[in-house]
C-alpha cells in the first residue's frame, strides 16, 4: 500500500504520549479537570511560555478556537480571519455557535496571510455606523497557515499592532504552532504574547496526541472562568480529563512537540525541493512548514494516485493537491512520494 | 430651515395611512393579531399579487427580514447576499440572531446588484465539504438596492434561477419595494414569484406607513408556523396588531402606495438629471428608484450643508453622498437642492 | 352587544396619546430614536422616579422584559420568577432567546406572589455545584402580578434584600405598573428603586397607548449599552421610533397614566364588591388592581356569555374566569356585567 | 489510603478498552469518523439492539444528551424531566444551548422516577396556548436514575404512552445504562426501543471506557444528519475518532459492558445490605444499581472520612451522602467501607 499525505490528523500517537496517558490510567482521580495532571498544566506552560499563563484543555482545536473567540466577543462582534482560515471553511460554524451569532469577516491576502493594512482596511469598513453595524471584537491568525506558510514574527507583531489600535482582542490558531516553531527557530513566546497575542489555540493532536489541545490565555485571564463554563456548557468538560491533560504534559516535555515537528517539516522540505527541481509541478504556495500544496496536471496526480499514494485534491480542482506530513511519515514515505512525482 | 435628503425613514406617516389607524382607533378589538384587520390581510395582498400567498404582519423591516430567512435556514446555513446588502451592513446581526448563527455570505457585483455567475460562483465555494462547510441554504435580493439601482425581471429569473438549481430558498428585501415596482411599471408578481421568488419582505414604513411591513410567503408557505413562532418569541407580536395591520391593508388600498413611491421617484429623477447635467458632480450609482448617490467635490458638499440642506455622506467618505426622495419630498424641495447644486 | 372584559390589552389608544402621536407627525425627524421626543425620555422619567434614570423605548412588553433580563444574566444564568409570570408562561421563550439559553426558575407562591423564604430556597438549590449548575443571575417581579394582587412595598424590599445578598439583579414587570401604583397611592420610586428594583418595564400599552413600552434603568446602567444592541438585534429600533416616543412622554404628562389607571382599578372595584356580596361566585386570588379571577360554576359563567359578555376562561377549567376592566371600561359595562352576575 | 466512593466517573481504563484503543494505534486512518471503527459501529449496536440502529460516537455524555435533545425540539419546544436529572441539574445549560433556547421542565416525583400522571399533568399545563407557550416536544428518563433507582419496563413503557399520546420524542439518558440492564436481567432493546424510547445516551465513560457515549437513534433516524451537524458545529467531531469508537466496539463485545456493570452492582449490594441491618444508618433511595444513598448522623459520616473513605455528601447537607461502586472497586474497598460504616 502507498503513503499516506492526506493530512496529519490521520496520524497515530506517538509512544511517549501514550506512556504518559498509561502512567496516568492507574486507580481513581478526581475526575473535571481536578485531577493531579490538569492540575500541573498551568505551571507546565508558563515555563515553556516564558510568563504567567492560564490554560483550558480540551478535547478538539474547533473547541478551542470557538471558546477563545466567544470568549472575547459579543454575538454582535466580528472576528476577522483570512478568507481561507479554518474557522471561517471548516468548522461549520462552530464559532457563530459558541458566540451566538457573533460574525466571522473574511479579509483575503496571497499564500494564507493577512496582511496588515488589509485587515485595517476590512476593520475601518465596519466602523462609525455604531449600533446598525456589527462591532469589531478580535482577530484571529493562524500559524502556521493554512496553506503551508509560516508568519515571521514581525509579520504577526504588524498585524496584533493593528488589532491592539483598534481594541481588538488576538487569538493564535495553532493547530500547526508546533510546525510553526520548529520551522522558525524560535522561542514560543516570541510569536505569541511577545508578538501581540492574547490566545492561543496550542494544538496537539496533529502532531502525536490522541485527541488534546491546550487554549492557553496570556492576556485576557479575566475571561478563563467565561471559557470554563462555555467548555462545561458545550460538553467538553470531560470527567476524566486526566487523559487528555496527561498527554498535554507529556507533549512538551523534553521538547517532543519541536521533535516529532521538525521531523515532519523535514519530510515535507525534502518533498519541496523534489517539486521545485520538478520541470512541471510547481508549489502553489510558499511551503514552510509541513504541508506541501502542488499545482500539477490532473494526468501527474493520476498517476500518483495510481501507484497508491493518498493525498486530498483541493474542493473543486483536479490541478492543485495537498501533501501533509506527519510524526510518522517515514524517510521512505517520502521517497515512495518523490519517485512517484519524477515518473 | 433646508429640506431633508437623509433618508425616507425620517418622513411622517401620510393622511390615507393616518386615517385608516383612526378608524381601527374604535373600541376593543381582539388582541395578538386576531383582529379584524388582521385577518384581512392574506386576502388582500393575494389580490394584489395574483395568486394565494400568506402574510405576516410585522413592524419593522429587519425583523420581517431576519424571520423569513430564519424559518428557510438552518443555524448551519449560509445565507447569500449582495455585500452592500442591509441584512449584513445595517442590521447588527438580526439575521444571524434570529439564525441561531447562520451565516451571511457577501457577494460583489456592481451598482448594488448581485450577479448570477458571481452567485453560483459563491454557492459552489461553499459545497463538496459536507459537514464541515456551512450548508447552502438561501438567497436574499434587495429591491430597490441600497445603491438606488433597480433590478429588471430577467435579472431577477437569473439569480433565482441559480439558487433553485442549488436548492435555495429565495427572499427579497423590499424596503423600498414600492419604489422598484413603481421604477418598473411592472405588475408586483412579475419581480416576485413569477420571477423565482418565494418570500417577500414588503416595505411600508419608508413610503407613508408608521410601523409596518408585511412579510409575505409566496412558496414556503409551511415555514409560516416558524415564522409566527419566531415572531412571538422575539417580542414583534403587538398585543393591538390592529394598528399595524390596518397600515398595511391601507397602504394597498386604490394603489396608495404606488402612488406616493411614484411621487418620490419622479423627485428623485428630477435631481438626477441635474447631476447628469452638472460639470463636475456626477452619479455613483445608476439612480433608477428615489435614492441618489453623488461623487462631488467635498466643498461642494460642504456648500450644501451650509444652505441648510440634509443628506449623509457615505461612511468614511467626504466625497460621496446620498440623497433619498420620499412621499413627502415636494418640488420645492427637490427645487432648492437642484438650485443648491448649480451653485 | 356585551361589553368586553377580556384583556386590557384590546382597549383603543386614549385621546392624549393619540393627539401626542398626530403632534409627532408633523415633517421629518431624525430617524433610530434621535429624534426630540425620544431625546426627552430620560429626562422626563427621571422626574416622575425623583433620580436619574435611562429609558429605552420599546413597542412590547416582551422585548423590554427579554431585553432587561439578557442584559444582566449570561447564557448559563438563572432568573427567578413566580411560576405564573408572563415571561415564564406567555412569552414563548423570548428571554431565553434573548439571554442565549439563559434559564427561567419558577417559584412558587400564593395569589401570583413570591415570597422571599422561597426565593431565597429556590436560589439555594442551585448554589454550591460550580461550573456544573446555572449561576444565579437575576430576579423578576410582576407588578401588579398576573393574578391581579399587588406587592406592598415591604414585601418587594424582603424579595430584593434576598436578590441582593445573593448577587442577583433585579427587574420589575410593570405591564400593569400603573393600575400597582394607583392601587397603592404611593409614590412610582417606592415600589422600584427605593424598595431595591434596578430594572422596570413600564407598562404603557395595556393603559392607554398603541404599542409602548419604556424600559427603565435605575442600576445597571452600565448595562444600557448592552440593551441597546439587543433592541437593534431584535429588529424593534423601530426607524420611527418618534411615535413610540411621543407616547411614551404624553403617558406620563399629567398624571394621564394614574388616571386612566384609576379608572380601571375602580371599575374592577365595583365588580369585585359585586362578586363577595355574591352567594356562590367568589375571588379566586385578592383583588387590588385591575384583572378580577372569579371561581363559580360552569353555568354561572356560561349565562354571562348567553349575555354576550366577554371574558376569558383560565385555560383547562369552565369554574374559573379572569375579567379585566381597561381604562375605557364604562360604568355601564360595569353595571352590565354586575347585573348579569347577580341573575 | 482509603477507598474512594465519590463517583464511577473517577475510576480508570478497563484493560480491554485500553487494549482496543492500542490495536487501533497503528498507522493512519481516515479522520472525522470515516475509519474502520466508526463505520462498524452501526453494525455492533444494531446486533446488540436487535433491530436496525443509527449511532453517533462522541466523547461525554452531556454531549450525548444535548444532541439529541437538540435535535427533535425547536428552540421554542419544552423537554420534561425528572427534577433530579442531570440534564437538568449538572450541565450548567448545555442543552439549552445546543437546542437554542429550548425549556427543561421539571417534573417531580419520588426516588428520582418520574411517575406517568405527573409527566401528563406537566405536559397538559403547557398546552392550550398557542403560540405564547413552549410547544410539548420530547421526554427525557435517566435509566438508572440519578437516585441510584432503576425504573422497570412497564413503568417506561408507562411514560412513552404518555409521551407519544401527546407527540413528544423520547430519550433516554444511559450515562448507568449497563448499571440498570445488568440490575433488571433484561435485553438493552426491552428498556428502550421495546419501551417506547427514540434516542438513548448509552454511557460507556462511568463503565470502563476513557471518554466514549454512543448516541443511539432507534427512532428519529432522519434526526440524525441534525445531530451529526451539532456535533461538527460544538466541536465534537474529533478527527482521530477511531479511538473514540475503538472503545465503543470493545465496550460491548462478550458482554464487557454488563460484566464490569454488574460486578459494580453486586459491590453496591454488599453495601446496601450493610446499611439496610444498620441500627442508626438508613437508605435514602431504593438502591437498586451501582449508586447508594445513606442518610445517617454528621458524626458517622465524620468518622468514614477519618478512616480514609471518599465520598460525597450531597450538596447542602452533613447528613445524606452518596456511595458510588465502580468496574474497579475490590471488595477489599467495599470491606473497608462496611467495617467503617459497622463502626
Amino acid at each position: 500500500m502507498g503513503a499516506n499525505f492526506r493530512s496529519d490528523n490521520e496520524t497515530p500517537v506517538a509512544a511517549p504520549i501514550w506512556d504518559a496517558m498509561a502512567e496516568a490510567n492507574q486507580g481513581t482521580a478526581y475526575s473535571y479537570a481536578e485531577d493531579h495532571w490538569s492540575e500541573r498544566l498551568d505551571e507546565a506552560y508558563s515555563e515553556l511560555f516564558e510568563r504567567q499563563v492560564r490554560v483550558l484543555p480540551v478535547a478538539t482545536g474547533t473547541v478551542a478556537n470557538s471558546i477563545a473567540l466567544a470568549s472575547v466577543s459579543p454575538p454582535w462582534g466580528s472576528v476577522y480571519c483570512h478568507r481561507n482560515a479554518h474557522v471561517l471553511c471548516d468548522e461549520s460554524g462552530a464559532p457563530e455557535f459558541f458566540g451566538n451569532g457573533l460574525r466571522l469577516v473574511p479579509v483575503d491576502g496571497p499564500g494564507g496571510k493577512m496582511q496588515a493594512d488589509a485587515l485595517a482596511t476590512a476593520v475601518h469598513a465596519s466602523e462609525g455606523h455604531g449600533v446598525h453595524s456589527y462591532a469589531p471584537a478580535a482577530l484571529t491568525i493562524t500559524q502556521a497557515t493554512e496553506c503551508g506558510s509560516v508568519y515571521q514574527p514581525d509579520e504577526l507583531q504588524a498585524l496584533c499592532a493593528v488589532a491592539k489600535g483598534k481594541g481588538l482582542a488576538t487569538h493564535l490558531d495553532g493547530a500547526r504552532f508546533g510546525n510553526a516553531v520548529a520551522a522558525l527557530g524560535c522561542a514560543p513566546a516570541d510569536i505569541t504574547w511577545k508578538a501581540g497575542i492574547d490566545m492561543l489555540s496550542f494544538g496537539a493532536s496533529k502532531n502525536g496526541c490522541m485527541a488534546a489541545e491546550a487554549l492557553i490565555f496570556f492576556e485576557q485571564q479575566d475571561r478563563w472562568e467565561i471559557a470554563e463554563r462555555l467548555r462545561k456548557r458545550s460538553g467538553h468538560l470531560l470527567s476524566k480529563m486526566r487523559y487528555v491533560s496527561s498527554q498535554l504534559l507529556a507533549y512538551i516535555e523534553n521538547d517532543l512537540w519541536l521533535r516529532l515537528a521538525s521531523h515532519a517539516n523535514g519530510q515535507a522540505a525534502a518533498f519541496t525541493a523534489a517539486v521545485e527541481a520538478h520541470p512541471e509541478a510547481r508549489l502553489e504556495y510558499p511551503a514552510e512548514a509541513n504541508e506541501v500544496f502542488v499545482r500539477w496536471s490532473a494526468s501527474g496526480f493520476k498517476a500518483l494516485e495510481q501507484r497508491g499514494i493518498e493525498f486530498l485534491f483541493w474542493p473543486g480542482h483536479d490541478d492543485l493537491a495537498r501533501f501533509v506530513f506527519g510524526h510518522t511519515t517515514s524517510e521512505q514515505d517520502t521517497q515512495q512520494l518523490i519517485s512517484a512525482l519524477e515518473g
